[in-house]
């Protein structure tokens, strides 16, 4: 039997467009609407009308957790799955656990914490009847907090689940990494610094394992005097830096996985007149609002932030649409990766 | 006959408090809890039982329409709001409109378009029976869409209300021109220009106003030719600086009304090879991220989010409280403006 997932896979779309069209609404071009109803008389495909029925008691509203909507990625984030949800013709109603406001770094282990105010968010949602969840979490690591039994999709965006239930839709920060690096190998630049996030975090893992990845393309080998862990901060930044240029004095680049760290490096450089690029190429992660104001300005790693937001919202409505319909199962997306694009300024230069 | 507001304002403490005295909760210190009960004992106030009533039917949830989670303000009003709410035992749903990422600024006289989102926003959050809404505007102007016989209490947070029962808490724009006027003078500048931001933005004209007073009270003139208007954004920036430079070749310090802004100006001193801050002094308003890569790193006003934030929400609750008795009238709490401090760092200095 032809199921919607067929039908769209056949026609390049999603299982959104095919049910729209299905539902007789005018959101795609004439093209594709032909498309998909050529496919369907083909196919002799007969919509679920018990599905129909459940979809009808819907509210087409879909609830977003936010862990904390200072951090700095979730606005866009947010933007991104709304952008998409509208579309489509839903909405989203969000709650914030200001768990980074609350708390600092101190509560990641802590699941008591945590439960406080997830759980009674979660409960919320639920209770003004959402078609699914999707959450938005401040940084990238494992987030196992969803009961198996949730009567209601949801999605990850911007960290991992632990469920084969929950698609998890993230940076490709291992891609961001490698990118990063072949640009400044393809600059001349061999002994390349490494100034990294916390040494226990998932972002940080990866990146240095896309450097190392890109590295070993080349031919060179993985120096550990290149590498140094700081905390994400410009302080922190400034205070390894210094520990970097001890390590490997011989450097001519240094890659930066954030950059607040980038400022911190460049500012510790411009204190001991060392100059950027001149004498040492700079290069941070994140492209944030700073990078067009630090001197030199900042060649950077873009985050996908607008696309995770879309794809995440885009998975979360299919997984709507199948769900209302018993006789299909949804594909088990479990990890998609969203790649990065560099940002080309002023900070990084040729090697001499 | 004595009122629940009365009680609190002899006693120096909000409606809030009193509320959760009078219903036995422990969130004050023990000498707070029995200055408000005597003051209840001496004056005999009963409370409305009959409000009680209604309280109870209440959800305990607050609803927020922001405007643009994307705006920079926006999460840190997000961030007070709810600070202040989890104090009381509140809890919040939020609405984003998204304007800016929609419509970028072309929107602000569309009413057709703001009601398009802001319409259904509205009706959703009253559905789900919220006991109140704040209103967190993407920038200052008078807001007029809350129609006057909406059920609920409204508190317009970052802009203004037209109508009494709506009070607007935003910053002391006027001040924030003053107070940075008043320390450029301090340093000895007596030829401060300005670069501000759109000529009709309510943010320009009252940080401009302020700046006239802090110069007037000094026995300054102020002198047109100081003045230049721009886009709030770093190019517009750089292009007026040269402008300002233009009309006014002997200035000694330049005040800009927003940091981004500020960013150009130092871009276009630059590459003209004026010393920051050895030949002009430059400051900034708006305290962003930032403020503390630029070389030199910005002096800046910082806007006071979170206590607008807080105070937001304080009066809401304190409105809902209020509303609750038919037998009191809240305090019509126009306009309430929250003070912006300086914040120094490098890139003003003494005038020779």
């Amino acid at each position: 039997m032809t199921t919607i997932k067929e039908i769209a896979q056949t026609c390049g779309v999603s299982v959104t467009t095919v049910s729209n069209v299905l539902a007789g609404k005018n959101k795609v071009s004439p093209e594709t609407r032909q498309k998909i109803l050529d496919e369907v008389k083909r196919t002799g495909y007969q919509p679920n009308f018990m599905a129909q029925g459940l979809r009808g008691s819907r509210t087409r509203t879909v609830g977003i957790i936010a862990e904390d909507i200072c951090q700095f990625t979730t606005p866009g984030l947010l933007d991104g799955i709304m952008m998409q949800l509208e579309e489509e013709g839903y909405r989203a109603t969000i709650k914030n656990l200001r768990l980074y406001s609350r708390w600092s770094d101190r509560w990641y282990d802590l699941e008591e914490k945590y439960r406080s105010v997830f759980d009674p968010a979660v409960q919320e949602l639920l209770a003004s009847r959402v078609d699914g969840i999707i959450h938005v979490a401040g940084h990238a690591r494992v987030i196992p907090v969803y009961p198996r039994d949730l009567e209601k999709p949801v999605v990850m965006a911007y960290a991992y689940s632990e469920s084969a239930q929950i698609p998890s839709i993230v940076p490709d920060d291992e891609q961001g990494g490698y990118s990063m690096t072949k640009y400044l190998l393809s600059k001349g630049h061999k002994r390349i610094g490494v100034l990294a996030g916390r040494e226990d975090n998932i972002h940080s893992k990866l990146r240095i394992d896309g450097y190392r990845k890109a590295l070993e393309e080349t031919g060179l080998s993985f120096d550990p005097d290149l590498l140094v862990y700081a905390n994400w901060n410009k302080q922190s930044g400034y205070a390894q830096t210094r520990q970097l240029l001890k390590q490997s004095p011989n450097l001519s680049a240094i890659f930066c996985l954030s950059d607040e760290m980038a400022g911190g490096a460049l500012e510790y450089l411009r204190d001991r007149q060392i100059d950027v690029p001149g004498q040492i190429s700079l290069a941070g992660f994140d492209n944030r609002n700073l990078t067009e104001y630090t001197q030199p300005a900042l060649t950077s790693m873009q985050l996908p932030l607008i696309p995770i937001g879309k794809r995440s919202a885009q998975i979360l409505l299919d997984k709507i649409l199948l769900d209302a319909s018993s006789a299909e199962q949804s594909e088990q997306v479990l990890v998609e990766r969203i790649p990065c694009t560099i940002v080309e300024r002023d900070s990084v230069t040729s090697c001499k």
